[in-house]
């Protein structure tokens, strides 16, 4: 039995989704957790491989069993999270086709990238935001955005250590909204490379401090190397916000 | 030299505001930082004694060591934050009269109780609320509220456990206003006894689930007995908010 969940988590203390030896990551957390409540062996996949330290305000994943499960799903999402620790909870629960995975289905995904620009930190941020505790030029960062928006290939913007071939995405939007005490980037597309999102705010914060020019961006993408694009923005500011699925396939 | 600093925290992983042997507090992990800065010896009092799992906005604290510091106090609040722990920040440092203590010169402090009435829980409000979980009669709370503002005497709403004797407090605002995804109880007073706003949500909760009704604060307040008035809320949800000194106090 496929089970959807979709999930929220609170990224600082795991090392990410996925699971690995010694450590605590969500993909295991949630996989005892309904183990527990199933009392069966339980297969979990997941939308995404988020890195140590990155968020998710929406996340999907799938938890597989063997037999049927003997509780009704509506209730599923209050009896586990009874089971897990604070950082994490389920918030909905669907069964689904037993070809539907929750990765290769998704036809797009939203993330936001918060950045405070207040010179002292805040106990309340810690962690969950980028400190970069100077003013931005949020002008500048739209200006350069517009020039990423669309089809691309995003080698530039793309960890040299990824072995993915194919790195054309599409980004449907991109903004640097200022906020109160700092600055949002809101970013939805087909889908990103490993990094993309964080090398583009990391460009688009050097654009800010002067070392591009909005009108650098076309030359940055067109160079096809990682090295032609700015640093990789930390882990800590990023939420995945939204994945996006035809919507026959999780009625 | 005794310097004023105000200071903000969240409290999820502290054992409250004082010193305790073996346990890890604001107070001495402020004297641990505040020492190796100055590099002197130094006391620290503040201007009140959170409990383990109570927050503060806004905090205040005096400093002293024997000689003066050597390094101008504009510059202190980002030298210090850069060996506090992300938990803690220090916003401002000023010098105070010798004399000047922030418990006994407080005329007055705001508090906020964050309750969250959402059936699910959220991870990114976890030890920062009190996750309640269902709907609240918002009206009824404050028709309650009403009458605990002004000049009472405040034995039912005191831990048993306190040794204060005087228990006249003076409580000028109190209002419970609905949000998004739950309440915040908005109460200003000119000093509040041992767990007073932590049993005044209790109560009003109480209020809501109908064990009380808004007419009954009266006689809770009149039997000067603890065990008249509501349950003790949880410490996760409260927050110091603000602290308010005569102007010429603190310049």
């Amino acid at each position: 039995m496929k089970v959807l969940l979709e999930i929220r988590y609170l990224g600082r203390d795991f090392h990410g989704w996925q699971v690995q030896p010694g450590r605590r990551t969500v993909q295991q957390t949630l996989q005892i957790a309904y183990e527990q409540l199933v009392g069966q062996p339980c297969g979990i996949t997941g939308c995404s491989r988020t890195d140590s330290g990155v968020h998710a305000l929406q996340f999907f994943c799938t938890a597989e069993t063997p037999c049927d499960i003997n509780l009704p799903l509506e209730r599923l999402p209050v009896a586990i999270n009874t089971l897990l620790p604070g950082d994490i909870a389920v918030l909905r629960a669907k069964t689904v086709d037993a070809a539907f995975h929750p990765r290769y289905f998704a036809v797009g995904k939203a993330y936001e990238y918060r950045i405070r620009t207040d010179r002292l930190p805040d106990p309340f941020a810690d962690g969950l935001c980028w400190h970069y505790g100077r003013p931005l030029d949020i002008a500048a960062m739209n200006a350069a955005a517009g020039f990423l928006v669309g089809t691309h290939d995003f080698t530039s913007f793309c960890a040299a250590s990824s072995d993915v071939e194919e790195k054309v995405r599409t980004i449907f939007s991109l903004s640097v909204i200022e906020g109160k005490d700092g600055a949002v980037l809101r970013i939805c597309g087909d889908g990103f490379l490993y990094n993309m999102v964080r090398i583009i705010v990391g460009t688009l914060v050097g654009v800010s401090e002067g070392k591009y020019k909005p009108g650098d961006i076309p030359a940055i993408i067109e160079a096809k190397n990682r090295g032609a694009a700015g640093l990789t923005a930390p882990a800590c500011g990023l939420y995945l916000a939204g994945v996006f699925y035809e919507k026959e396939q999780i009625r």
